[in-house]
């Protein structure tokens, strides 16, 4: 009897093996969550709570069960979201990222990136943290301006990752629009500018004694420079090294992996064109500088990245996932060591303007669409 | 003892399906033929035996143990290559396709497809049948000549397959280089020129009564139009199906599905642009026009494809494979039905020009690169 058991469990398991699992598997979208506005970055802070940011509304807490949405309230009021008139369209301010500390079960501690603004002067990245008490955002403590502020609409950056080193790092963009717009040193190359760079700080906003040395005029708090537009960072599962990527201008997407003290090379070299067309950047010696890992041959505009570590799909196991708001496909990236083995574009007769991929604790994962009536998405098997 | 042997059984079974089976596989390429000067098209005619055509060389009769190489003799004499000085650089011709009749084991018959070339005429793309004796071409006979013979030396086609219906399919590509040398009537518009055309024949060259019907003046076998430079076709394992290859001009590379009496619209419409920049296309309905199933947004250049239906990667069962000249990549397409679901670049690591995908009968993945020491390439697991 127990024989007989056993020999039906094992054709069972053989069978399953044979026709479901070894089979192609075509993931499907299960729409969670509707009416959101453009929502930019999700952290989960229970099972089934998140903490989601809306680049054109609010910070909000949803429970992905009960589907229930919760405005967070006192938003610091230099906020500048993509609607105001005063900074016209194609305007990429708002809401960015929201992380949480790695002690956040003890310390409560979230951390924000926006668009701030100064009245007259224009607006600039700002980074915060605080706490929620009472639906209300609290303690808020200002860990980074990324000053000047301008009048231009582009590229604030805002991608918030902690390290495996238990250190927050921030990317801040460049935000010229035009190559011809650039000063002789460009942005991104000069160590005393803020902008165009990736930061290394600790949780209270100081900076750490081991970040890389730029010099004795170097913005505080400097890892990298050489950086356009870069928004979303992921930590490799296996190397903890965090990868990111960063917008092109026509073409010339990235995807890079981040070294203390690394020149990411925008605007002396390109793997795209420039918008400028007759744009001459300084000359420079190129062994200074750090290739990409990838770049595409097409425009996909890549923002919020993740590392897949769940169960659900054992062969994406470890695999990069890429969201694209341009063409709005997902990209599957499967690795060995720090290099591309192969590109799988996902989703391709579904396509939808992507801002992130979010993993959660128990294994799923998600993305935000960028739409007025923004989502979030599982995917899963069919 | 019995059921222990079943329960070990069954633990085996688990752990293989739960690690090596379900975790992520990196293909390899496996080199098992070197020296070929640019290999276009491959057949198996036994387990081991195949018969591989040279653009820039010869007919060759291949053991892939053995690795002893044949050359077949007596190729017609009015055979082009493309090192010939006449017709300058950049140019595509040459031997191309070979395929061998579906009752190949009774009659021995093969089809060749070939740049032929009159004196001070130029050249064009020919269809033969023949068989071979001692290593030697005879009973050669003519099916196709695509006239008139031009001094053009690109996009002759010569995609040759055996439909599910016996039929012999073949394209035969427009011949021009730039759109501004269209006439009035486009050359893959116009029912009366050969050129720009997908034809269905009977092996012999006699013409099917059930082809569609393009008027009265129509070149004879004509089954679809409105091709640029068709070279690849494949048919689906489920649906019986061709699906075929089209090289865009920049960017426009595609993935079509043959129809009887389709027009895929070249040039009247591109998924790409223009080589010639003012070109204006006659005005046309585009409701009348088959659609791609596929574009890329970036050049290809898609050659020779194949669908899977080998056991060694379960998980690409019935994908559709195309290989790229241009990048030197090989696509994977996931299917469910007539639609793409998404889309693998594999061995982007390792690019090489790719003319041409192969299965064998007993299931395996081989490559043809383009190059003058041209390769035949098994892909296979780690």
């Amino acid at each position: 009897m127990k024989s007989k058991i056993l020999y039906f469990a094992l054709i069972w398991v053989v069978s399953l093996t044979f026709t479901k699992s070894f089979a192609q598997i075509i993931p499907v979208k299960e729409t969670v969550i509707t009416g959101l506005k453009r929502p930019w970055s999700m952290v989960f802070i229970t099972k089934n709570d998140v903490l989601l940011t809306e680049k054109e509304g609010n910070l909000l807490r949803i429970n992905l069960q009960s589907k229930r949405k919760t405005i967070i309230k006192g938003f610091p009021s230099d906020l500048v979201d993509s609607l105001d008139v005063n900074y016209g369209k194609g305007n990429n301010s708002g809401i960015f990222e929201v992380v949480i500390d790695p002690n956040f079960s003890i310390n409560q501690y979230l951390y924000l990136s926006y668009a701030a603004q100064t009245p007259n002067e224009g607006t600039t990245t700002k980074i915060i943290r605080a706490t929620i008490k009472n639906d209300s955002l609290t303690q808020i403590k200002t860990l980074l301006i990324a000053s000047p502020f301008t009048k231009q609409n582009h590229h604030y950056g805002g991608g918030l990752k902690f390290g495996s080193d238990q250190k927050l790092y921030i990317t801040i963009g460049e935000r010229l629009f035009y190559e011809i717009d650039e000063p002789a040193t460009p942005i991104a190359q000069d160590p005393t500018d803020k902008r165009g760079k990736i930061y290394r700080i600790n949780p209270d906003g100081s900076i750490p004694n081991d970040n890389p040395n730029f010099g004795k005029n170097a913005v505080a708090g400097l890892y990298a420079l050489g950086i356009r537009a870069a928004q979303g960072m992921a930590i490799h599962p296996e190397t903890g090294d965090i990868w990111f990527s960063e917008h092109g201008t026509i073409q010339g997407d990235e995807i890079n992996i981040l070294k203390a003290g690394a020149n990411y090379g925008w605007p002396l070299v390109t793997s795209g064109q420039y918008r400028s067309k007759d744009y001459n950047p300084p000359k420079v010696d190129v062994s200074t500088l750090t290739s990409p890992v990838w770049f595409w041959r097409q425009t996909v505009a890549p923002t919020g990245l993740a590392f897949y570590t769940g169960k659900e799909f054992p062969a994406w196991r470890n695999n990069l996932f890429v969201p694209g708001l341009s063409g709005g496909s997902l990209w599957r990236f499967k690795l060995e060591n720090e290099k591309v083995k192969s590109v799988e574009q996902l989703f391709v007769d579904e396509p939808v303007r992507l801002r992130k991929v979010v993993q959660s604790p128990d294994g799923k994962l998600y993305l935000l669409t960028d739409e007025l009536d923004g989502k979030i998405i599982r995917i899963k098997k069919p």
